[in-house]
C-alpha cells in the first residue's frame, strides 16, 4: 500500500517538516504541512459531542479564513481534549506563534490539530519554542512528506500515505495524502486524521463537495472498535500551483473525484490494516436492502458485532452470527430470502445453510482480505464497510495500564 | 448467588425433569418445567427479526392457548434457527410428542425452547424419543430443579437460579426462577434464556404487565456483546397453587412485582458476572439526562463501548473513553458539565479531570464490581445498566473454530 514516493508525485507548491518537541518520549511528535500560497480548504470533523480544543479552534478559522488556509500544524502524544480554557487558549497560542513564525499569516489561515491521551494537560511550551525550528526546517521533498507522515502517528505500527495524478486540461494535477488511525482512542492516544494536498485550483465550495462526497464511502465507512474519537479530521488544501484550470464541475470534477476517492479508500483500508491487533480486513458489502441508508445500517451492525469480528479472527464460517447481527440491525427484511457469501464462498441461501466445504472456506478466511457479501432480496439499496478482525491482541493493546 | 435451595422455596404444582437425549456429547441437553394444572402464563422474546422456530412457535402458542400453559420444554446443543420449514415442523413435533406423553394437554399449551449452534439441522428425533422418559421422570423437588436448570447452560459456568417469597393475604406465594446466557450468541450455542414459574394467582394480562415491567429495568438492562440473540425468551408461569386470592392490581400487584424484579435482577447479574471471559461486573448508572430514555441510550452506549470494557479489564481508570462513548451516543449534552466517578473514586469533574489518586483507583477497580457513575447535569433522566468486562478469553471463546 505505501509504495515508495517519488518526487513527482508531489504536488507543487508544498512544503513538510516533522521534529521531537518532547510530547512523547522520544519519536517524532510536531509536524507541519505548508503551502506557500494560500489555498482553498475543504475539512470534515469528528460528529462526537466531545470534541477536542483543537477541533472547535480549527472549525471556527476554516469560517474566519473563509476556507482560505496557508497550514496544518499537527501535534502527537496529547489531544489536547477535556482540557478546560486552557486547552483551547492552547490551540490559540499555537496556531497565532506559527503565524508569527511564518510571517504575513493570519492564524486564523492555520489549522491546529491534536491526537494523544485524553484528560491530561498539554505541554504547550514544548510546541511553541519548537515552531520556529519546525518552520525553518520545512522541505518540498519526499522526505520530508514522510517524515510529516511518521509525525502524526500514535498506535500506528506504519506510516500511511497515497498519491494520484489525473490532468487537468493537458496539465498535470498532484493529490497526496497521509493519515493516522489504529483504534478509535487508545489509552495514551486518539483519533483518525487525514491530509491531503493538491496543486489543482478549485473554489472552496466545489472543495467542500468532493471532499464530502470522497468521505463517505471511504473514511466514514470504516471501523475499528465502533468509537468515535473526539479529535477526527480530514482536512484537503487545494493550492493551485499545478497552473490548470479551476475545477468547477462536470468532468474534471468527476475526474478529480475518482483520484481524491482513490487516495481517500486506500488511506482508509490502510488505517483497518493497521486497526489495533487487526490480522485482516473484512469487506462488508449488504446488498437488496430496501434502502441505500438500510444498507449501511446493516452492514455498520455486522462491522461492529463483536461476534463477527472475532469469528474472523479464528477464520471460522460462522455466517449464523452474520445473519443474526443484521436481523438486530433495525432494518426490516425477510430472513429466510436471505444469501450471504463469505469470502467468495456462498454459505447461506434463503436464510438457510447451504451446502458448502467448510475447510475451503476456514482455509480463504485466512487469508488477509476476507470479503463478506450479505444480499437481503429486499430491494435495491447497497453499502460497503470496512472493518478488522478482533484478535487477543486488540485485548492486549486496550486493557494495558496507561501507566 | 447461588444459595442452595430448600424445599420450602419451591412454587407447588410445578415439577422438573432433565436428561441427555445426545444433542451434546455428554452432559444434560433436555429440560422440562411443567405445571401440573394450566397456569396463567407470560412471555417476551427476542426483538432479533432473525427469530428460530421455536420463538415463532412459542409466539402463536400464547395466542393461541390465550396465555395458558402447562409447560415448557428446552433442548439446549441447537439452537433451531435458520433451519427452513424442516425446523419449525420439529418444534411442532416437540410440542405435540409432549402433549401426547401428558395426555389430555392441547399442544398449543406447550412452549418450546431451543439454544445451540444457529443453521444447522435440529436432531429432533433424538428430542422426540426421549420425550416418554422425560416425562416419567419429573419431580417437584429441588434436585430436579437444579437439574433443569443446569440442561438449559450452553457457555454458561455455573447454573443461575434466584428465589423470593411474599405473603399475599396471610398466604405465602413462591417464586423461583433460572436462567442461562453468557455470551448472546456462542459458535455452538446461542441465547439468554429465563423461566421463572411461581403458585400466586394472577389472571394473564396482569402476569403480562408485570413481566415486561420486571424484564425492563433487569434482563433488557444487561449486555455482554450487544448482540442480540435469535432465541432468547423469558417465560413466567403462574399456577395459583398457593391457594393465596388473585392478584390483580393495589398493594399485592406492588409486592408481587418487588419480588419478581429482585428475582429477574439476581437472574440477569448472575448472567453478566458468567459472561463469557468476564472478570468483573460493571454498573453503569447514567443521571442528569435530558430524558430516561436519553440516559438510557448513554448507558448503552458507554456499556457497549469495547474500549470502556477494555479499560476496565486492564483496571485503568480511563475516564476519557467513558466520556467520550456518551459524547457519540446521539444524546444532546454540554460535555463541558458532565462528572464521572469510577469505582467510588471522582475522577471527572465538569469535562475534565479531577485530581484523584490512580493507584488507589486502580485497586479499587481490581473489585468483582466496578461502578461507574455519569453525571451530565442535563436534565433529570436516570437510567442503570450491567455489563463485564473485556477480556483476551473472550475473544479466546468467540475465535474459536466451531468444530
Amino acid at each position: 500500500m505505501n509504495a515508495p514516493l517519488t518526487a513527482g508525485e508531489l504536488p507543487r507548491g508544498f512544503s513538510f517538516a516533522a521534529m521531537h518537541c518532547g510530547l512523547k518520549k522520544t519519536k517524532l511528535d510536531l509536524g507541519l504541512l505548508l503551502s506557500e500560497v494560500p489555498a482553498s480548504a475543504a475539512a470534515v470533523f469528528t460528529s462526537n459531542q466531545v470534541a477536542a480544543a483543537p477541533v472547535v479552534l480549527c472549525r471556527a478559522h476554516m469560517q474566519k479564513s473563509r476556507q482560505k488556509i496557508r497550514g496544518i500544524i499537527v501535534n502527537s502524544g496529547n489531544a489536547n481534549c477535556c482540557s478546560g480554557p486552557e486547552g483551547y487558549a492552547a490551540s490559540v497560542a499555537t496556531a497565532e506563534r506559527l503565524a508569527q513564525a511564518l510571517g504575513r499569516v493570519d492564524p486564523s489561515q492555520l489549522l491546529v490539530c491534536s491526537t494523544g491521551v485524553i484528560g491530561a494537560p498539554l505541554q504547550v511550551d514544548k510546541i511553541l519554542v519548537s515552531v520556529p525550528e519546525l518552520v525553518r526546517s520545512r522541505k518540498g521533498d519526499v522526505g520530508a512528506f514522510e517524515q510529516f507522515a511518521r509525525s502524526i502517528m500514535t498506535t500506528d505500527t506504519v506510516p500511511k500515505w497515497a498519491t494520484e495524478r489525473i490532468r487537468i486540461g493537458g496539465k498535470q494535477v498532484r493529490i497526496v495524502g497521509c493519515a493516522k488511525g489504529s483504534g478509535m482512542i487508545h489509552p495514551n492516544m486518539a483519533t483518525m486524521f487525514g491530509f491531503i494536498a493538491t496543486d489543482a485550483a478549485i473554489p472552496a465550495p466545489v472543495l467542500s463537495r468532493v471532499l464530502k462526497a470522497a468521505v463517505g464511502p471511504t473514511f466514514n465507512s470504516i471501523t475499528v472498535d465502533g468509537d468515535t474519537s473526539t479529535n477526527d479530521t480530514v482536512a484537503l488544501l487545494a493550492n493551485g500551483e499545478a497552473g490548470a484550470r479551476s475545477i468547477t464541475g462536470g468532468a474534471n470534477y468527476e475526474k478529480f473525484f475518482e483520484a481524491l476517492h482513490a487516495v481517500c479508500k486506500s488511506l482508509a483500508l490502510a488505517i483497518v490494516a493497521d486497526g489495533e491487533g487487526a490480522q485482516r480486513v473484512i469487506e462488508i458489502e449488504v446488498r437488496g436492502a430496501p434502502s441505500d441508508r438500510a444498507a449501511d445500517q446493516v452492514a455498520r451492525t455486522i462491522a461492529n458485532s463483536p461476534l463477527v469480528k472475532t469469528a474472523v479472527a479464528g477464520a471460522d464460517p460462522n455466517w449464523g452470527r452474520i445473519l443474526a447481527a443484521a436481523g438486530r440491525s433495525g432494518v426490516k427484511f425477510n430472513f429466510e430470502r436471505a444469501d450471504i457469501w463469505l469470502a467468495g464462498i456462498e454459505v447461506c441461501r434463503g436464510g438457510r445453510e447451504y451446502a458448502f466445504d467448510e475447510i475451503v472456506t476456514h482455509e480463504k478466511m485466512l487469508e488477509k482480505f476476507v470479503p463478506i457479501v450479505v444480499d437481503l432480496h429486499s430491494g435495491e439499496g447497497k453499502a460497503r464497510m470496512w472493518t478488522c478482525d478482533f484478535t487477543k491482541e486488540y485485548i492486549h493493546i486496550n486493557a494495558s495500564y496507561r501507566t
